[in-house]
């Protein structure tokens, strides 16, 4: 793994977006890898019954598909120092075809001295903000 | 889904403490539900290569652990508003045994307008802490 130079980012650089589809199969992968069996991630009938329109998302899982781009981009999963979000809207995931994620991310503030870059990340699906102030602190070579 | 009660909360309240293990086994689940197959994540020789002491646990597995107590003491997954953390040292996870890791939370906050807490979370394996700056806000009833 290469580090991403310090030297190569800046203000505004925006990072290469990633497209991801959460299948119903890969919530109950995650529930089991996770140990968050909540049937709001697997039961339709249970879903809806406490007023969800699906089976939702982990938000955890949703997190960890956005923080993909971020690590894909500065080559270095252990250079991610600090990861936050706000939830927003649950990521709906239809039986058929799933749900498709939307992740981009543009460079916020660079700090010279930590050599660290402060990341916004923007996720969506079915054209709504999933996140909001998600952002992510980043180590760079 | 029961959701804790505003006035049941106050300032200091602790949460009841949550101990995981975590194995090689699960590390590689996460992979395939996470989409995170980077090899220090269950190949050691990889791991020990670029400096670790062994394999280590997905830094967003440590996280959802560590909601998991969030969650189960407040009832409801979808209440928590926000939740972040800062990386500081990794979950080392042998072949033999596994990490253990423990989770315990305290109330640092209330806000009565909005019906939320502020849990401060914190989070060692192996008698380190493995965040700093781990706050969840939960929405109560």
């Amino acid at each position: 793994m290469s580090l991403l130079a310090f030297d190569d980012v800046s203000i505004g650089t925006e990072l290469p977006a990633l497209s991801a589809t959460l299948a119903r199969a890969d919530l109950v992968r995650y529930a089991g890898a996770s140990g968050d069996f909540n049937p709001i991630h697997w039961n339709q009938s249970v879903a809806t019954a406490v007023g969800l329109p699906d089976v939702i998302a982990h938000g955890m899982l949703t997190m960890a598909v956005a923080a993909r781009m971020v690590t894909a981009w500065c080559g270095d999963p252990g250079a991610v120092l600090d990861y936050g979000v706000t939830f927003t809207r649950p990521v709906v995931v239809p039986l058929e075809g799933g749900a498709s994620v939307e992740v981009s991310g543009t460079v916020k503030d660079m700090n010279s001295q930590a050599r660290t870059a402060t990341v916004a990340i923007v996720v969506s699906s079915a054209g709504q903000r999933v996140f909001v102030k998600s952002t992510a602190i980043v180590r760079l070579g």
